[in-house]
């Protein structure tokens, strides 16, 4: 814990050696598999113009911009005109306004980095946290939605995340859903934003709140309820929305959503889940969310949003995409894949004269690409630098006093074992180089 | 170019593909041997409180911190709380004085990330831009300095960086070099701040900045300035600081860095520099500069600065450390080293009913570790979709038409040859693997 006075401010974090090891694992597994399914990085600024961003977010989200003051003669004024980067979809929509024709068509880009808000920090919850998104700008094609689901999944298999299930929707059918079912246009949005809340609430609360505060008939909410949560939902609705054009056309989407993904994500792992609604407000085709056992909520999530690049200040263009929770991931994986690599050489100073011999051993091994570190300490008593050499963790810690000095040689401690080799000082190099790799 | 309507905020870059493949390949070969010298990397947040910056970088530094107004209902204050990262040495100092007994002693940490600066934009010149840092803290030993100036010239070597030099000196032999020419101490900072323009003003118009702005005699300047210019400045100073007991204490100093520098940088790549005068204000021991042929100003530098933690708000610990110019470093680099790799397998779609096999054929080549894109447009046309592949520079594309899918096989045309084969879907994966791994 970092003493109140010096920590870093509310919701942002430090990252020290041992967290950044597996922050920096899971980012470079994401990024391999991104770039494996043809997905290229994009990295934008930390910030934008305010005017670009306000008014993109809606009024809540408006309110969590940081804003950035103007500066010089300005600042007095009170007034900002830039702020930090709230996701990674503006940003791509004003590259794709920006670049057009330089950018590859379709533009499938990868965007991986810290993005901020100003919410109230809490459990899991900060104001500087990770995004990882793919999105394919600019195809209609059901195989983009496909690459997606393809892509982010592809990344957790790589992470190795066990037991995760992708949970498929589409937007069409909701609004099929909303026809059959008789709900008046007027407050469809409204019950699909009640009906999001099935993974949360009772369906007694859930049909409560359609009847009280969106107006359907007791029946009408039972039934619908009813439907959704039925241990065959997936079969009940596959029937039901064949009576609505948009139905039929979200079904069809659907299927053949799950059909494209069936060969990266296999049957076993992805359904058709009719009570899943997400972001209504902007997607318009396929949806999905990814859970996995012991988490609440959803570790990715996405979709096909035909029109939020235009809404975000750029062109009309088609895209899909998907964005992985990376900071719950993280939690998630398993400690042991992402343990700090041990030291390999620990070189203790006896004497202030062997210096410069101290460092070329050291330099010598680091040209052997061997992690090395010299003891940079006042003591030059051997027990002390010894506990410096097993605090580090090292493997193999070298003794180089006046006796070795004079031996031209080097002691080799294992520091597993205890044993001790003296070692020709022109033999050091091949010596560690064969020990540690086979140690390793 | 970005439309200037899309542009990123002024001063601020957008990264496309092309560019962060340069970019990553220059941090990862950073990243590889500051840790293979034993420094582990620490992540700070892009925000500190604003009163963890003001007052650490003078007036003008001050004028250049980008503020963050307060939110919610004291945002109409105008008033600031939060600010941008400016450098990576006041994080690490509030970060030293927050986990002091969690850290190594030593401890040797390196930073590399963004940092933001509301300097005038210019050529070379951004708002955004990276710092890649090491720093040893709790150390006063000379092998630390040789550890900075290791790591620092060993990924200079690493990215392949030709002909640099590594300019020495010593915050003390400066001092004695003031007292031996008697230049009284209240006049002596501002000297020292004149001649460091030495390695851009002509002699002479130090020679004139000195008796003009400095008051020192035109005896004193002319024989000063001359003595620094002259081809064997480095063995006058070694006999003229003979003179001061800073100027011995301060040459020792530099010998014994040279010494044990040698083995990692090499005889004839470091050189004493008298006329060295680096950010005088903080730096107390030995200081460096790298410079390299072609490139104005420096590539790389740093020092020994024993009380600039504490001053920074952090405990009174000695420290020493070195700063890579990262940005120009990139513009260095031997772009062959870092161009893009080609993509592997185009997947041409012929028709709407062979997307699920296409879909079936990319899950293999891509879990076969093959970088592989499927055609995402809307045209059928093969000539098109061919023109597509080669935009996406694969080496070879897939076709998959009826023929095809009748014989149970695949085309393969290899891009370069535009030699075509047909291979049984069966032997897809091998027969891909194995010709994309000998063709790279």
């Amino acid at each position: 814990m970092a003493s109140q006075q010096f920590e870093p401010p509310s919701g942002a974090r430090d990252f020290l050696a041992s967290d950044l090891h597996a922050r920096d694992y899971v980012f470079s597994v994401i990024k391999e598999v991104f770039e494996r399914y043809g997905f290229e990085p994009l990295q934008t600024p930390a910030f934008e113009r305010l005017e670009t961003l306000t008014g993109k977010y809606g009024d809540e989200g408006d309110k969590l911009i940081f804003k950035i003051l103007r500066r010089g003669e300005h600042e007095a004024t009170g007034e900002a005109d830039l702020a930090l980067r709230y996701d990674m979809t503006v940003p791509l929509a004003r590259v794709v306004a920006a670049y057009g024709s330089q950018l590859p068509t379709p533009y499938k880009r990868y965007a991986m980095g810290p993005v901020w808000r100003a919410d109230r920090p809490g459990k899991g919850r900060f104001r500087e946290f990770a995004q990882c998104d793919v999105d394919v700008v600019g195809s209609t094609s059901p195989l983009a939605d496909a690459e997606v689901i393809g892509a982010v999944t592809g990344a957790l298999d790589g992470l190795g995340v066990a037991n995760f299930r992708v949970l498929v929707n589409s937007r069409r059918a909701l609004t099929g859903l909303l026809e059959v079912y008789s709900v008046p246009s007027d407050v469809g949005g409204g019950a699909l934003i009640t009906l999001d809340k099935l993974d949360k609430l009772s369906p007694e609360a859930v049909t409560r709140e359609l009847v009280d505060s969106r107006s359907l008939s007791s029946d009408t909410a039972e039934t619908l309820v009813g439907d959704l949560t039925a241990d065959d939902a997936a079969e009940r609705m596959r029937t039901i929305l064949k009576d609505s054009e948009d139905g039929r056309s979200g079904m069809a989407e659907i299927e053949n959503f799950l059909e494209l993904a069936n060969p990266t994500v296999g049957d076993a792992r992805i359904e058709f889940t009719p009570r899943l609604v997400r972001g209504l407000d902007y997607y318009t085709g396929v949806i999905f969310e990814v859970i996995a056992e012991g988490m609440p909520g959803s570790i990715a999530s996405g979709g096909r949003y035909d029109h939020l690049i235009s809404a975000m200040g750029g062109p009309d263009l088609p895209a899909c995409g998907g964005s992985l929770g990376v900071e719950r991931i993280i939690d998630l994986i398993d400690s042991d894949a992402t343990k700090t690599e041990r030291l390999d050489v620990a070189i203790t100073v006896m004497n202030e004269h062997s210096s410069s011999d101290v460092a070329l051993f050291a330099t010598d091994l680091r040209n052997a690409h061997l992690r090395t570190e010299v003891y940079l300490g006042t003591s030059r008593k051997l027990a002390k630098q010894l506990k410096w050499a097993a605090d580090r963790r090292a493997r193999f810690t070298l003794i180089y006093g006046e006796q070795e000095r004079n031996a031209e040689s080097i002691t080799v401690r294992d520091m597993d074992s205890g044993e001790q080799a003296l070692v020709p000082v022109k033999m050091l190099v091949t010596h560690l180089k064969e020990r540690c790799v086979t140690s390793r």
